[in-house]
């Protein structure tokens, strides 16, 4: 019988399976329709199950009063909040715990007296939802995602340094060190989730132990991508895949042990569907 | 005529020119020995100056009562001065206001919660100083010399760094942005003095405007050969000396400008030696 071991940190983040769950939940009190401000996550099989169940991702065009607005874990500026509750919607904020401590992180530093540096891509929806609270609580500060943003803050004295949440941890440290060096005083409040780095520690750990090594996510991720260039340096039998349907008999010849991972846009069903067919594969060939 | 341009940074910092002029002025008020607490600088020509003139270094050894002691621009731990004022010495304090700096913010870092990173050299008499300052007002902290000795630092979820005011900008970047990875919450004061990149600043605008550049200082000076290189880099007739006997009357033929920079540890006088030097050599080859 093969076995399978799927990576301790695999998929969906924390943040994003909180979001998906309290989409599933807002169903039961629902008096009209239930949106998500944006799709929940960039993966279409996820979105249309949601669908299916009766959670629409819409911009926000057709919202009428009572229906149910799930804000997605990314979150949104808090006048964006209050203008859906002022149409006398039901608002669902499914914003991510660890985004919103960056919202707080703002406003603290920003009573501090700091100027705010939020490490991130300026048109990320975390980062504008970001930016709405930093506004509110009338902070000043910007964005840093190359290098060359960095100028306008070395002309303040107290610079207060936070991250979107999945920032480029190398990126984050090099932009923390040059605005040190140039700046009087610097507090740095690290915003970034470690999920990203969980799911790679957990794939380099599994891939040394298993016969086959399968790494479930878009071929155009780029976290996926990484997780399968990390897995194929220690286990050259990974592969790449979207679904159950791409997975190959001959992959599992002879094969004991097999390691799963997946990209964060990928959900726990479709890593069941792709343990169920390994199952059925490997069942196959001991009878053929 | 030769025209001869020093460069606008050059020789002594502030904080050691100040503490050779308390030196000079302690004199006046000196009813026994005066003395300075280890030597003032790494120069022997300028510590035999201050020997004529009747200041001596010292380990503190012979020390009597009346005696005048002068702390150099490094500092000292608070418990060691006022050792030395117990025994009825005259302490005169000639810290460098910026070294007196970095003492404050580890008080201030420390009440405000957070556990001290040093950055700098663990055996350097500054940063010896620094710790007495941070046993004095109860904080905890540790110096860090390589990226090896952070690993302590990232138990504590609240670290303040500050720097030894002469270290290497590169590895006190690179310590921020790597602990700023790792622990909650960072507060960064730069302690680190410019004395160093301005006096490299002064030599890049200085070397391309001359015929010949002179850089004053010891062989085995890190800083002045730096000077060295940097300059040679953009004027290749470079020279490096130690003092103005070692000037050729080669090196100055057919020139017009000739540019000066020195190390950290050359005093004024030095250059001006090197100055009159050029003036009668090049005068001397008007007539020859």
């Amino acid at each position: 019988m093969v076995e399978i071991l799927v990576a301790e940190h695999a998929g969906f983040c924390f943040g994003v399976k909180r979001a998906v769950k309290l989409a599933e939940e807002s169903l039961k009190e629902a008096r009209g329709k239930v949106y998500t401000l944006g799709p929940i996550i960039h993966n279409p099989q996820e979105v249309n199950r949601l669908k299916s169940l009766g959670v629409f991702p819409s911009d926000g065009q057709e919202f009428m009063e009572g229906d149910t607005v799930i804000i997605r874990s990314h979150g949104i500026p808090p006048e964006k909040e209050e203008e859906l509750k002022r149409k006398g919607l039901r608002v669902i904020d499914a914003t991510c715990p660890y985004v919103k401590a960056v919202h707080e992180a703002v406003c603290q530093l920003t009573k501090e007296g700091y100027f705010i540096v939020l490490v991130g891509e300026k048109n990320h929806p975390e980062v504008i939802g970001t930016l709405g609270y930093l506004r509110a609580c009338n902070g000043k500060g910007m964005v840093v995602e190359t290098m060359e943003d960095i100028g306008e803050a070395l002309k303040y004295e107290k610079v207060g340094i936070v991250a979107q949440t999945t920032q480029n941890e190398e990126f984050f440290k090099e932009v923390v060190g040059e605005i040190a060096l140039w700046v009087k005083e610097v507090k740095v409040i690290n915003t970034i989730c470690n999920a990203t780095s969980l799911r790679q520690e957990s794939v380099k750990k599994l891939a040394p132990q298993v016969d086959v090594m399968i790494i479930i996510g878009g071929k155009n991720s780029g976290n996926t991508r990484r997780l399968y260039q990390i897995s194929r340096e220690i286990n050259p039998r990974t592969y790449h895949i979207e679904t159950a349907d791409e997975l190959s008999p001959d992959w599992f010849k002879g094969v004991k042990r097999v390691g799963i991972s997946a990209g964060a846009s990928t959900p726990d069903w479709i890593i069941e569907e792709v343990k169920d067919k390994i199952k059925e594969i490997c069942s196959g060939s001991l009878v053929s």
